[in-house]
């Protein structure tokens, strides 16, 4: 069910404009979360009277922000063409509905590239424009809009974030040696960019095995970032030593399946969070659980960065929307696996995903794929009527 | 040590020029064998006089094609521009000196992308050239036109062919089930690009245990070739079976490490090939011997498509240049690895190579990676001096 065909001449300003929007919601990546990146541009024969993207959370959305600009530089935004990457909120939050604005703003035409799935907008940001007699066209640049807030999208129209699993490989898919020796398989630029990929993410999620062998900082390094992701880690037996270098930084979320509520209490007091969540499997952290209290606790994105056993649970588990893998040019012969997953009888039963980027990272390639029915749902809940389209 | 710095202004014509010398050598892709594939292209003020690719073996060459093309149209070549990919043999083969042809038709100027290593031409081409007056220019699109016969340039220059391993992996390096279900890991698209492949080799190199599991023809068939590669199996104890699906078709070699002349005789009376090469470990071929014997059998391109037994003793014995990796997006987990290799204690030790091509085809990806070192010794082995450049 798609919603709209291929671009008519008039549709190209238009591709060109949303794409500027995508680029201006791009630069608060970081930023955010929970809420979405939005870029906003205001165009009035060719010409921009204002643009914007949305600041951290309690500041002003991107439609506001361009508003903003457009009157900081004397300009009228009445008659004008709004772009706009996300349907405008039409809902008080921390601040005022944007829709309000937009209305007292009086453009004529109002463009958005997805709807918000988000319960209290849905559409009736959209409804209300077009009530006062706004233009509205929707569905320019689906795909790029959703790919930038997918885990928000996910969020609200699942009710669980947008999931990626970060692997650095060898060209036969090898983690580390037999010896366990890993840490340059990648190059410093691959690893570099899998910092950026940590940074967008609300959270930073790894297996108790990979902290009692790395004991990992998981935190963003080698990029800039206004703010750090949470970091999490699934210990099932509750095991991991209170001096993991994970608990010196910010908040830590720690999944078990089993009770000490002294060591519990001891971390609290360290900061760390404590969430018992425990499966069927005696000793074994109910990942689907974790997966919806992750957006429960408003978090959008989940960066999974762990060993075999934990990224292999979590792909069977069908908790995995998204592969991240940094592939070098070498083969390790008999080593260790990127993941661990249950002997398949059948090639059907394989998890299989889509490829949708193979980019080379220096001398190493960034490959990564989805899970083509996840991602297609989250599409359908972005879809807006096309009524209402000059 | 590079030839040519970035092209000047008046060196873009000659680029565009040779890219068409070498989109004809395309054209002949599967048909020179054991010569090289060559293009050229005759212009004078931007128009083309004549064309051509080499020929079969026997036939005219890709300077003499040009040259009776131009005839053909009536054009004079005298003081025209030849572009050639490789620079013109000058000794006499199963056809004359291109070189004397050329001389004949007194062009003002020759282009030549990459010398030719054979120890009869080397740079003798081009010195007759210049001492007629007839001005050389020298490597352009160097890489292209080494691509085009890196086969060639390597027995030539290394009494070797250029080989490649031809694999099918999922995304995390598996090649097939543990219970050995491997037919149908990637997509029709990328079998039939792999007969590509094939087709384009002189020989297509498998191993005894992929002759017993899977009893394959390894024919091309999936494209329209006019001659179909020799088909070669890695057998150290001699124990192909008799009615192997292998032998129903043309010659094939098997190289062995154990005698049996009443076998062999039999083999022999169906067109086989039986070559002794035993190594110093009992019941193994001498790997490294094999390839030198292909090139000593004129063979330019090796196809290796094999279990991970003889795949990863071919990589382990030096004896593969390029990887050539079909991934389909699938996770297999706990299943057969593409190359089996000797435990490595550090990752300084692992095989390495350089990314070339990162490539959707269909739903699945080609991967192509070479071993650096090789491709830079072949690279030198086509300098030529730049002097008499105009």
């Amino acid at each position: 069910m798609m919603m709209n065909s291929s671009p008519t001449p008039g549709q190209a300003d238009d591709l060109s404009w949303m794409r500027r929007a995508l680029a201006l919601a791009q630069t608060v990546m970081y930023s955010t979360a929970p809420n979405p990146r939005v870029g906003c541009v205001i165009v009035r024969d060719g010409r921009v009277l204002g643009e914007g993207a949305t600041q951290p959370p309690g500041g002003p959305h991107a439609e506001v922000c361009a508003l903003r600009d457009a009157q900081a530089r004397g300009e009228s935004v009445a008659g004008a063409t709004v772009y706009v990457t996300l349907e405008p909120c039409s809902h008080f939050g921390r601040t005022p509905p944007c829709v309000d604005a937009l209305l007292a703003a009086a453009p004529a035409r109002v463009v958005v590239a997805i709807g918000d799935p988000n319960p209290l907008v849905n559409g009736k940001g959209l409804a209300r424009l077009r009530e006062a007699g706004i233009a509205v066209t929707t569905g320019i640049c689906r795909e790029e809009a959703l790919a930038l807030n997918a885990g928000f999208i996910s969020r609200m129209s699942r009710g669980l974030p947008w999931t990626w699993l970060k692997m650095a490989a060898s060209l036969d898919g090898r983690s580390a040696l037999h010896n366990g020796l890993s840490q340059w398989i990648t190059g410093p630029e691959a690893r570099a960019d899998g910092h950026r990929w940590r940074a967008r993410s609300c959270v930073v999620l790894t297996g108790i095995g990979t902290v009692l062998k790395d004991d990992p900082q998981l935190t963003v390094r080698s990029v800039e970032t206004p703010r750090q992701p949470r970091r999490a880690v699934v210990d099932g037996r509750f095991e991991i030593p209170e001096d993991a270098r994970l608990f010196d930084g910010g908040e830590v979320i720690v999944f078990t399946a089993r009770a000490d509520a002294a060591k519990q209490a001891r971390l609290e007091a360290r900061n760390v969070r404590v969430v018992a969540l425990p499966a069927e499997m005696p000793d074994r952290v109910d990942l689907p659980a974790m997966m919806r209290w992750f957006a429960a606790q408003q978090f959008n994105e989940v960066h999974v960065e762990a060993g075999a056993g934990l990224s292999g649970a979590l792909v069977a588990a069908g908790c995995i929307d998204e592969l991240l893998i940094y592939m070098a040019p070498m083969l390790l012969g008999d080593a260790a696996g990127v993941v661990k997953l249950p002997m398949l009888e059948r090639l059907d039963a394989a998890p299989r995903y889509e490829f949708i980027e193979a980019e080379r990272v220096a001398a190493d390639l960034r490959l990564r794929a989805r899970v083509p029915e996840h991602w297609r749902g989250l599409l359908r809940r972005v879809e807006l009527p096309a009524a209402g389209t000059p």
